[in-house]
């Protein structure tokens, strides 16, 4: 995927603020390369506001007269739409199409198409795609905002091309070891020893509580380190006990 | 899934405009229940504005002066970050979290917590949480708008209800109850205030290992018979350590 081959394209956007949270949202998702398609009122210092800091995307939009020649040069376009459309079409979802748009990136130029914020697209702007999307929202409420429109898009770009990463370097935990089935088996034992220890398991007791316990920690899957962090748990119990123990004996 | 079930919980969200599009992104993909925790503003028709006809969803909306009275009474609590935390539990995606979310929501309650615009949640109201998520955005510029970041979450939500996997009837029971996250706050409650009779946790202690154990039983998620276990366990834990203390006063 290559993300700077991809333009976001707005057209006859209505609002400076739609256009501002659209470059900011477009840079959330390592995209750059804004076009406006005859915007009612850019430059403006509101888009600016709602940019937060995505200034560079806004300095470097590029303004066009039509569809056509924003879309000039590119080996696929896709338009979204929040109607159902006539044309004949399928309506696809970002989820399936953006993977193709991640793989034609990496050989050329692709346009996404955002219509104005009340009329959508014409026919004839449409006309210009090869796919059409429409990002799935609840039908009693579909009205998205045109940012929001833009940042759900890329962001499907993004898990599609796996650009950014699922979790951050830092985040991921260093590769856990896990104990062997001895290794548990040492704790289960522990683990019983103690409770017997501490009465909660009586001598006559059937296995049944032990089996629960077992399964409870089963599905947990414990770490090397988490079953170490146990077994200190197990050992500070008979400290106490042992010292009561002692203490019985002594009187 | 329930979506009636779902809980968009703001903590202390400082733009009212931010309040209004959260609750157009919640409309959008069929979420209708936002709790606000000390809003600086609200309600304000700048949040009406941008709220853009999900006025019902502000009406409706529940103020609350903490986050633990947002999420009483919750089975899962999710929390939202935007930075990395060293609190020994893994950071997830919300596409890797929202299939529970979505199967919990069949079951009871669940909140989503998102935090303030700039200083998002303390690690005191991430505690609340037994899920920690982190939208993949673009490392260069990771400030994601407060109402960008429910909508994606939501948006995952939705997509995640299509497809929630079946349940293993050998994993899981139909009859287990799962306790609420009060309940399960209680027994981390009682686990460390014996850890730290024993002495196993230091009076000094962070609250690393604590986090440490937590995210050990949330993996597991016990139902409510195995935390009576667990906390049967515990009980019997601080009547030795109680008959010790009192001995050690006879001497």
């Amino acid at each position: 995927m290559n993300l700077d081959h991809v333009r976001i394209v707005l057209v006859r956007p209505t609002h400076p603020g739609n256009i501002g949270a659209t470059a900011r949202a477009m840079r959330n998702m390592g995209l750059s390369r804004l076009m406006l398609v005859e915007p009612q009122d850019f430059p403006s210092d509101t888009a600016a506001a709602r940019a937060a800091g995505a200034d560079d995307v806004l300095t470097s939009a590029e303004v066009f007269a039509n569809v056509a020649d924003a879309v000039a040069g590119c080996k696929l376009v896709v338009a979204t739409t929040a109607r159902p459309r006539s044309i004949g079409w399928p309506v696809e979802t970002p989820k399936a199409v953006m993977p193709e748009v991640a793989k034609v990136s990496d050989e050329g130029e692709v346009a996404m198409l955002f219509g104005q914020e009340r009329a959508g697209l014409s026919n004839a702007e449409v006309d210009h795609a090869q796919r059409l999307i429409r990002i799935p929202v609840n039908d009693d409420f579909s009205s998205l905002n045109l940012a929001a429109a833009v940042l759900l898009v890329a962001y499907e770009l993004s898990m599609a091309g796996g650009d950014i990463p699922a979790t951050h370097p830092e985040e991921e935990s260093p590769e856990e070891e896990y104990p062997s089935a001895e290794e548990s088996h040492f704790f289960y034992e522990h683990l019983e020893k103690v409770l017997r220890a501490i009465g909660f398991l009586k001598p006559t007791a059937s296995t049944r509580l032990m089996r629960k316990l077992v399964w409870l920690f089963t599905r947990a899957r414990p770490s090397i380190e988490e079953i170490n962090i146990l077994r200190g748990i197990l050992t500070a119990v008979e400290r106490i006990d042992r010292k009561n123990n002692n203490k019985n004996k002594a009187q």
